[in-house]
């Protein structure tokens, strides 16, 4: 078989491969059983559908046949103004008065629109691994900014000795990917006043704020936001609706007319089935969010309840959809901790090390992510059995 | 109002604005009556909507709640046979038998993972401005192939003479935006000796492919493609899914695992209801898109003969959705031509200059694009007396 004989990108070739397949591929030597299935905890997936009165308005809403077409590259206005009400209920009452478009893929192109190769972007440490990919693959500098337990908060001060003439943005992601930390308001406020006092960009993802309670910060409503922020959203957590790909980003109208440019080549405009219901379901579902707060909260506490009877097994963080949970095997890297996880218990996760740049000493090395929103409460309860489990088979398992 | 205060990418400020809305403007001044409506023939959409078994089927897989989940990141195992059955159908059997994916955005995707600020990519010119736009956004280096009246076809003889050490690929488009150029098959093949004796791929764009009778080339089923072709196909106009924003790309193995790792950050995975339903309408939609195309291609005698009625306007290439269209006005640039057709006479069309670097000679700038996929017949038969109109305002009109 003739394979491509033409030249790749050393930068893509260099970057790591998409980590959530791998971590499928642990569980092929794990035998499911009806008593004993497998637990996928690995992707953050939507531990239910939509409900039904949204499934039937994103059928008729594609059965329309102006879905079929294309829509505005910023996306459809009547959703925009949606968005705009939206955060000002949850944000309060923004000091200006503009400024949404909608997107998928907000990330990559809000980096395109920043930086350029050798321009420097500060992540703090674990990472979202499709961020630190994405500034691989596009020769920006990631600068990590490490963040350590017990609450794996960012520091403020830690950053400020990172800044550089090359430094473009600071990216915060809150509720956390992948520790669940909840950043206090306060914390926010610190990073938008550094970023601010240095002309940089701070990069807000907040992908799953709508699990928290209260408002997540005031930079909207207290401060010149526009100057400073750029701030990413995701339709996908919310609404459960991860398959349609939507999200949005909220910037000046500086940023919003550059991003454009790049929007109008990746994507031309967001799918449009689901940009109609969105507009609907952002006032119409906001029971259902709450409930699935609720639920989310209340897993939180049980499966911190749950590990608190499994030796040497302990949630670090939590919140949202993630548990970072930290394992007992001294002096093993969570990757192998996470491999038998799946192979020999069936239980699907992604290791630290899959967030990280290298550690430097092993023992830091010790935390794992589960995305505890995947599955109902009852699942969630046979993950202590199977820790039990691996505990005991540990000292027979090749190391 | 406070604007960003945070620096941007001087390529991308540098970069061009998007130039369907651009053109959409200047149509503001335009009256529009009953009797004469505005003719939007800028952007190539479809002119109908699909059938309505496929509306019916795109509500039906929207309504079940496993397409509102995250699907494989290379799309939907059970599509991607679909579209490989396709593959085998249009063009005869491939030499080998793999190497599908399906995506969205496939040309910025296929660029970032072929190449780095500094390579080169040779564009015939006119080009697909989207294509232009990627390339100055991702810092390459664009090399324009100039194509000329009357069949405005690329020649492989000028080609070698732009081939370098940092070349990577040749980009092809045909049926060709926006000339609407058929390339030869022939022509196409000799593209392909040429890129895979200098060790470059060649990216085949034939998003119009189905509306052009025969097999568009004998690259799959005559040579060792893998080693040298990037081929890069939408669902938007063959299935008139512009919407849904589903594409998909044709390459080896080797370029398909670089490639995924960007299609992980820009996408995550294809949106997927229209994934499940286009699976169904490859096959059952095949008599649809054969209608499709013979409309189109007596749209193409239609729109020629009527422009024979019209002193000193010319039809000098055309193909599936595009006509380029000669303008009588010498010296005049098509973009100003283009403004007033849109402000004065009311049909919105894209001058030869978005499709273009700067010309040498006023001369060359004498070709606009019409999508006459957009309308009906009927609408398309207005066009003649409105471009009579422009002629009579000419020497009235401001120069």
């Amino acid at each position: 078989m003739q394979e491509a004989r033409y030249q790749l990108s050393g930068r893509v070739r260099a970057s790591a491969a998409p980590p959530i397949p791998l971590a499928a591929q642990w569980a092929a030597e794990y035998s499911p059983t009806a008593a004993d299935p497998l637990i996928n905890l690995s992707q953050g997936v939507p531990g239910a559908p939509p409900p039904q009165a949204m499934l039937d308005k994103l059928a008729d809403a594609t059965r329309d046949p102006t879905t079929t077409g294309y829509g505005a590259l910023a996306g459809d206005a009547s959703l925009r103004l949606a968005v705009a009400d939206n955060v000002e209920r949850v944000y309060g009452p923004p000091a200006q008065e503009d400024f949404r478009v909608t997107a998928d893929n907000a990330f990559y192109a809000t980096m395109l629109a920043l930086a350029e190769p050798g321009d420097e972007i500060i992540l703090p440490t674990p990472w979202y691994f499709n961020h630190q990919m994405s500034l691989e693959q596009l020769g920006l500098s990631l600068v990590p900014l490490p963040c350590h337990a017990p609450d794996f908060l960012p520091s403020p001060k830690d950053c400020i000795d990172l800044i550089s003439d090359r430094t473009r943005a600071i990216v915060l992601v809150s509720p956390n990917n992948p520790t669940g930390a909840i950043y206090p308001r306060e914390l926010i406020s610190r990073f938008a006043v550094l970023a601010q006092a240095r002309n940089i960009a701070l990069i807000l993802d907040e992908t799953y704020r709508d699990f928290v309670d209260g408002p997540p910060h005031h930079l909207f409503a207290k401060t010149d936001w526009p100057a400073y922020l750029i701030h990413l959203f995701s339709f996908s957590k919310s609404y459960a609706i991860p398959g349609h790909r939507l999200g949005g980003l909220i910037a000046s109208r500086t940023f919003l007319a550059q991003v454009s440019k790049l929007l109008d080549c990746i994507q031309i405009c967001p799918a449009r089935p689901a940009q109609r219901v969105v507009e609907w379901a952002i006032g119409a579902m906001s029971d259902w969010r709450d409930g699935v707060k609720h639920e989310l909260q209340s897993r939180q506490n049980v499966f911190r309840e749950l590990l608190e009877g499994v030796d040497g097994w302990e949630v670090a963080t939590g919140g949202a959809y993630f548990a970072y949970v930290k394992h007992p095997f001294e002096g093993v890297p969570s990757q192998k901790v996470s491999q038998y996880l799946a192979a020999r218990v069936g239980i699907i996760t992604l290791p630290g090390t899959f967030f990280s740049p290298p550690f430097d000493r092993i023992d830091e090395d010790r935390y794992i992510r589960f995305s505890i929103a995947n599955v109902d409460e009852a699942t969630l309860r046979r993950v202590p059995a199977r820790l039990k489990r691996l505990n005991e088979l540990w000292p027979t398992l090749p190391h």
